[in-house]
């Protein structure tokens, strides 16, 4: 059956796949210390224009967010997020059973703002029994965010504002990075991420690759001994030149970029159909989630013909389901979509 | 200055410190394994009518929260709580640091409900991803709550049944359980108490101790090596006999009660002087705790004769205050402060 | 150059590459809910001859050894096992991390014996001040040993007894086990190592696949909500499948005791060569393993023609190398080797 | 019955109780911010002739020791201690619970040495795998040891020039300092403990108070947001001022000193009785503890007259056994002992 379910339900780009094959000769030392690691890592310090920064590639998100997080935030310290980020939500507690709380703001489309962060830092400092309670010890945010929708830069540039004026570090989790970075209207390319953020991440899981999430601590950023704190949070893949081959080859021509275009331009054909028919859309996206409300009825009508993910319910008899285009999707599959809306 | 700013300002009960005199010539085997730890959990066991009751004495609230939540909540859980509740507020992380996720429901004043509890585990496993979130696993309500509100046995009975059906331990933090006890229109005593909850603790700390609090476990429903856990949280007193002893003497003649219901007396002098007045109160309480909103200019006037707790700031120019009688406020002291209301 | 150093430096087993390229088309759910995940699963608990065991895939061994020992031990326990324990050594503190001390025995050839477990348990509840130390709360043993030893079936049921006698869950820790399984003398075969132990893990990253531990938890062992604890702590693989269609193809064909057995072929032939030329072998081992004491000298010369796994300095001009064959070592590659000894 | 059992088995010096009472009309503010705690931490600063020193004050030794550790350890980190250390055997796996692993080292009479500790960093760095090893993070003594022994200025000093070399902080245990300071032939005064440790602390509990220790960071050592860590180990005592006023009173008039040189005075004479009798001393110890060998019949003729501390069964019918002095042993209480050596 068709699916728009999510956009990790395909293995990988083929030109990876042709490269895993190539390489079964090879012989590498293990734990990132091989080439393709090194190459991969030169390759985004390029493209983030930042010569200190440095590169980790990680298997997964959860493990990702986890191992960053716990390095970034001190001890009397909490993560600030939106009430809708992933550590928040769909990680199963692992900030938590790192030491940290969770510190939610209500979000707003699926982001906060700067003028929220710079709020809830003041009324916190303000409390008399702020020793008591849990500091602001880091910033989290994810572009995209989990509804699909993207910070602009001048969003971005303000937050880190903020952040740099509380001392917060600011962490931006970027599992879908590339639709953001090739979504219509947007304004932050991939060097000014580096620049707003002391830490963040290129999500391959998602665009493209096997698995794989590269971290890049910007400007000096880096913890002390972080090999061992990923080795320490069993994220430290044993043959990890799977993980710089990989963004080895997602960073050349441009792959992760056409990629997450491509996901893209399908989401807009999507997008420009619900429109036309009139549907109930919950965020403005330009990425390649799309959030609609409909029936109950319409819903049951729709699962008979493809695969959608399921939010939530709306009211007495609406649900919110989740249409995901992915460096996969096919022209043919999103007309065959299209013609079921 | 005449002070109402909390109910741990005074050394101790009268009684507990000739005690203290008392046994200074005394020798006793350490770390809760004295004759006085085992009277008075002997005392409190009959008085719950539980006697597969078994109870530990701590020092502190904090450390008594999380050796108890950490020791009933499963790894893959969370302790479902009032947004509101100590351990989401001011207990500076002292949960998340063991592991666990604090799920905060919105209070009502300072309360959660039966039908809240099961609406959220109802929406919780109706969710398709709740392996990947994080689950109910324990519950935590306080009684009487941080706003000084009490639970109704009908509320509490409510409570316990969907805990139980939804096989959650419930805890109820009974810091100032004293001054519910005694409150007028309290309906729920001692032994029911023990019979909803799988845990619960005494509060010796606010009644009248120098410190402690005595932890219930109801009906066989102890931890398997809690004595351990009690020191891997630090939270073993090494002279323990200093807990027995205070407890002992709180459960002589019915001291507990009756400094709690004096606190209480005291306070509802001042609760007929704020109506008299046309104060506006924040909570309906019968306990210790007044929550009063008033102007700034109000609050600094105040401010001149007596130190209250600050809440937080309400609107643009109004406070909230906290009044806060304890087992120590005098006739002389409440009359006092009336006089500037 | 030459490369003996370990048997993790070549990417895959081909007929894995291949499967990797032939489901490029295909669709899947996430998180190990696909179909390639039943059906290893389903082959691996009829080698067990457990209809009852179940089977997770996570990705590496550390982050393996992590989720399962901390879902196995209890809060006020500790796991067991000998000093040279991967655990205790190369993970950087990950056992730790979840809040559990790691209780080491000496090694005698990397292996613990019962008799030294039970002595172990015997004076720990003997000693008076046993409720203030970590009790012994679950078992870990390598098979293979860290240093290439093979525990006999006798020596595991032993374990196993003593450990079930004390309460103690064993783990089985398999990074290698297709190298123990197919060793010569070898007499515990799969059904007994899923006989004796509560949980044990089967090795891929280091017997032909790219990466992936399965985790075998048997006769309803499983922990309660286990997919939530992989989650949490970063484990869960997005593309479960890969893990699935991997073991899949290890499975098919005897291809993992093939592979095990071929590495285990070449070994001999290097021990054999040892033996000829009068080296000193520090341990007796059976498997892929073998570990050589030689001058400071000796080493240099062999530097120059092949990377070995250095392991320590012994006494003042001596050293101890690891010589590691895989599934991928050539007849040639070996023979190579043995010119050079 | 008599009992040398420990050194905590008294309420408190009388001078503590007396101003116990005393206080009872006071009112103070809660968690060490009131003036006795302001005023104990002058006196105590001043004695340690540290202008910057910063001094808290918390409960118990666990959670201190938990608290600080946790502190002043990096997430890669360690504490490496003698494997006779309290936080290695008998804290519960406190430290653990926190994520850290203890790097024990071998102890010789309760101590490890300088050589030792520079040895073990040395052999960490040189190991080619030592990012996938738990870093020395901190080092922990015990000043006086666990067995009653007294580190010289010259051993102190030689290990805080290691540790200050390896840039890990020192931190000395001090449950009983004073028997250390106040000890025949002891040359490292309260200033020179102040000059070289990075962090100490001075126990109350052993000496003399009902509970308490006091916390030292030197030299602007202080972790930032200490109070907090504090509160989030649940250490943070509500009635800080009792805390406060006992340690005012134990500085008052050398009080800590004269309680803690009356322990030697006594244990000296039981020492010279254990001379003259010809009984195997196990260590040589000028402090309040002395550990000696005796046969399991003797062992049990003593304990019909006696309570002493048991250590451990030495070989087939032999046993250690602790004799404790503490400030509350009398004259008359030592010579009935003698007489039953």
């Amino acid at each position: 059956m068709l699916s728009f379910q999510n956009d990790y339900s395909s293995t990988a780009a083929p030109q990876i796949l042709t490269r895993m094959q190539q390489i079964q000769q090879e012989q590498h030392p293990g734990y990132g210390t091989d080439d393709y690691c090194r190459i991969a890592a030169d390759k985004i310090t390029k493209l983030c224009d930042d010569p200190e920064a440095q590169v980790w590639f990680l298997v997964g998100g959860t493990q990702t967010n986890q191992t960053v997080i716990s390095a970034i935030t001190p001890q009397y310290g909490g993560v600030v997020c939106a009430d809708s980020g992933h550590i928040n939500t769909h990680e199963a507690g692992a900030i938590e059973a790192t030491g940290h709380k969770v510190l939610a703001l209500a979000n707003e489309d699926g982001k906060i703002s700067a003028a929220q962060l710079d709020d809830y830092c003041e009324r916190f400092y303000a409390d008399a029994n702020h020793d008591h309670m849990v500091f602001p010890g880091a910033v989290y945010v994810s572009q995209p965010t989990e509804y699909g929708t993207v910070y602009t830069l001048e969003e971005l540039e303000a937050l880190s504002q903020v952040a740099h004026d509380r001392k917060l570090p600011l962490f931006i989790d970027g599992a879908r990075l590339g639709y953001a970075l090739t979504s219509d209207g947007n304004d932050a390319d991939l060097d000014d991420i580096a620049r707003v953020a002391n830490v963040f991440t290129i999500g391959g899981t998602k665009v493209g690759a096997m698995f794989g999430e590269a971290v890049v601590f910007t400007r000096g950023n880096t913890p002390t001994n972080f090999t061992t704190l990923v080795k320490q949070h069993g994220a430290l893949l044993a043959k990890g030149w799977l993980l710089g081959l990989q963004f080895d080859t997602l960073f050349t021509d441009d792959l992760y970029f056409k990629l997450s275009e491509h996901a893209n331009k399908e989401a807009d054909k999507i997008r420009q159909a619900l429109t036309d028919k009139g549907y109930d859309v919950a965020f403005v996206s330009q990425t390649n989630q799309i959030f609609i409300i409909v029936s109950d009825k319409k819903a049951a009508e729709l699962a008979k013909h493809v695969t959608l993910g399921f939010m939530e319910a709306v009211g007495a008899d609406r649900v919110m389901l989740r249409i995901c285009t992915s460096w996969a999707t096919t022209d043919e599959q999103t007309a065959e979509l299209i013609s079921y809306l």
